[in-house]
């Protein structure tokens, strides 16, 4: 196993860098947790043992988000995919819903929706390139919209919401869905505003295969037959996740991270706040060098850059493979960027140190150097 | 961690016991896989690492299962109970499908089905219990049923097909799907016989989370409008089981768990055929001893019982406590019956060693002496 402090930064876009010390607990656990002579991954989930990892589990995730209490917590499979039609399947009741387009997910989760309801586009960047946010201002919301989904942060794009949109300021009476995926838990969340959340865990929470849906109590209930019971959020939340067998170990380690988060501080904050502050400025030191730079080139708007995952391409483009050499031999993995969009890609999420960002400054200047 | 082969023998029906082989290995690769500097949980699903270890679980699974080139291997979500919505959105083309009770599964997949087509009781065992298989000379197969569906291993009834119905001898032209869940990978798989199988696997395979599904070529891209991409065969296999990112830790596990089982050997047999004999072993030991005893019982007819789950009871129901609280003492955890059986349940699956049975049987004959 390697020292502590010793592996390269992974700047995977998910799934992606997990904090180590998460990592080194889940391997000292793997065949025995807490005396019970199993591993996590070996316990029924209708047992003791796994019910207080659940519990926790759920605990720690409303303490980091501050949950309120007429919200339910869902642990579930299928990923952000899977949540483009089981969404529409719960919420639409058939009828219309609104979708706000601003990269590549909301237009998956927009086209997925067509399946199960009459999908409209109420505003969309798709002229300036997913670029800059729709000011909200200028939304179309339908009168009888049964919901509004929005892509808090677009993986691909490097757009985020800075604000939650407020529908009810706007005139809207829908709730509002969004897919916070690629940054939940990085900064908090404005309840009030939102109806249900869903993310894949791959990102800022844990491994591949689990998926989390944080829903108002009046959304569930209302799902269409042709809903599969397994992905029925009502089924899932009167059964505590466990109507069929949860993704255990993923629940697990997303658990451990959960206790990872709530111990980290920055100055008197803690959880999410401690990560915020630390997510700023890990933001602030890529972007004020790529925008010091004009060998680097970020293309979105400042006003709505992702704090998550930072796009960028090189000036002179028949030099990435050069740069992606480079980096590798610095030990910064994983920066080339989606196929989709080209150049690089830079994710830094929670459990990216400033001491990442800094190393991959570092290697971006003396590229530059070298190369200019 | 525990010094090797002191843990406790786990007899839980699922997530179920591993081998500790696998999960040492998985301990030990946790921070670093292969001197990648990553987790496999922090590998993007699209690099070359994760790919190195998608191919090489498809092709041992393969490889173990002897499965045919013209059948897709698929790695999903969902589970067992996903797929009972799953299998009929991607097959039934909203038609008939005929469904054979054997138990609480069987049931179970049969109700599921109703949301998406015309989902027909061929045969039922329901009037002994679910304690004998019904004939496969008396099912009343449709001749315009899309799919015939069998439970090949019922989990809490604890019956087992010891031989796949040749639906083709029967007279039927539907493809065969079998929910192999709680026995693939503990005896071959006659493939002449069977359209579609489909498993999750936190039994015999590895981490709960991932499903596997085995679909012949034929029986992909007829999904209903309405099946989610993300559940869609075809878009599956397309997207070699990367339509959306899967449950990579799963995969990994069931990787190792795949490479242990090719490693097995008892004479001159190896892989799922070596498991065959060594499951064979441990079935005859636990069933002999229940028959030999009148404070034991198990009901089902000997011709099908499980090799896998081996349901019992007490004749004096009034001891359960007292027996579990022994076998605890003893090392052997999870011995607990299913709450719609009661009594007890022992699951031996591949993973469970000989001892382990012997270990339970002495147990059983020694809790028996100091109460009969």
């Amino acid at each position: 196993m390697p020292a502590p402090g010793t592996r390269p930064y992974n700047f995977s876009a998910g799934p992606a860098t997990m904090p180590e010390a998460v990592l080194r607990r889940a391997a000292a656990e793997m065949l025995d947790w807490h005396g019970s002579g199993m591993s996590v991954m070996e316990m029924s989930h209708r047992g003791k043992e796994f019910g207080v990892i659940l519990a926790q589990a759920e605990s720690d995730l409303r303490a980091l988000l501050a949950v309120p209490d007429h919200f339910h917590v869902l642990f579930m499979q299928g990923g952000g995919l899977g949540e483009n039609a089981i969404v529409p399947l719960n919420l639409s009741r058939g009828l219309q819903a609104d979708f706000v387009i601003t990269g590549s997910w909301s237009i998956k989760s927009h086209k997925e929706a067509q399946r199960y309801c009459d999908a409209r586009v109420v505003a969309s960047n798709a002229a300036d390139g997913h670029t800059a946010l729709p000011d909200a201002a200028s939304w179309q919301l339908n009168a009888d919209a049964s919901y509004v989904h929005v892509c808090t942060n677009e993986t691909i794009n490097g757009i985020e919401f800075q604000q939650l949109p407020d529908l009810a300021a706007l005139g809207g009476k829908a709730p509002l869905v969004i897919d916070f995926s690629s940054h939940v838990a990085s900064r908090p969340v404005d309840w009030r505003r939102v109806g249900l959340a869903f993310g894949g865990a791959q990102k800022n929470l844990g491994p591949a295969g689990l998926t989390i849906v944080i829903a108002r109590d009046d959304l569930l209930g209302h799902a269409l037959q042709i809903c599969p019971s397994a992905f029925n959020y009502k089924t899932v939340a009167d059964n505590q996740s466990m109507y069929n067998t949860p993704p255990t170990w993923g629940i697990y380690m997303a658990g451990l991270t959960f206790q990872w988060l709530r111990e980290q501080t920055e100055g008197a904050l803690t959880g999410v706040e401690a990560m915020e502050q630390r997510n700023l400025a890990k933001a602030k030191l890529l972007y004020d060098f790529i925008d010091g730079s004009s060998f680097y080139l970020n293309k979105v708007d400042p006003n709505c850059r992702s704090r998550m995952n930072v796009p960028f391409f090189l000036a002179d483009e028949s030099r990435n493979e050069a740069f992606l050499a480079s980096a590798r031999k610095s030990g910064l993995l994983q920066l080339k960027g989606h196929k989709s969009v080209g150049g690089m890609r830079a994710s830094i999420y929670n459990a990216m140190p400033l001491s990442g960002v800094q190393a991959l400054v570092d290697c971006m200047r003396e590229f530059e150097q070298s190369h200019a």
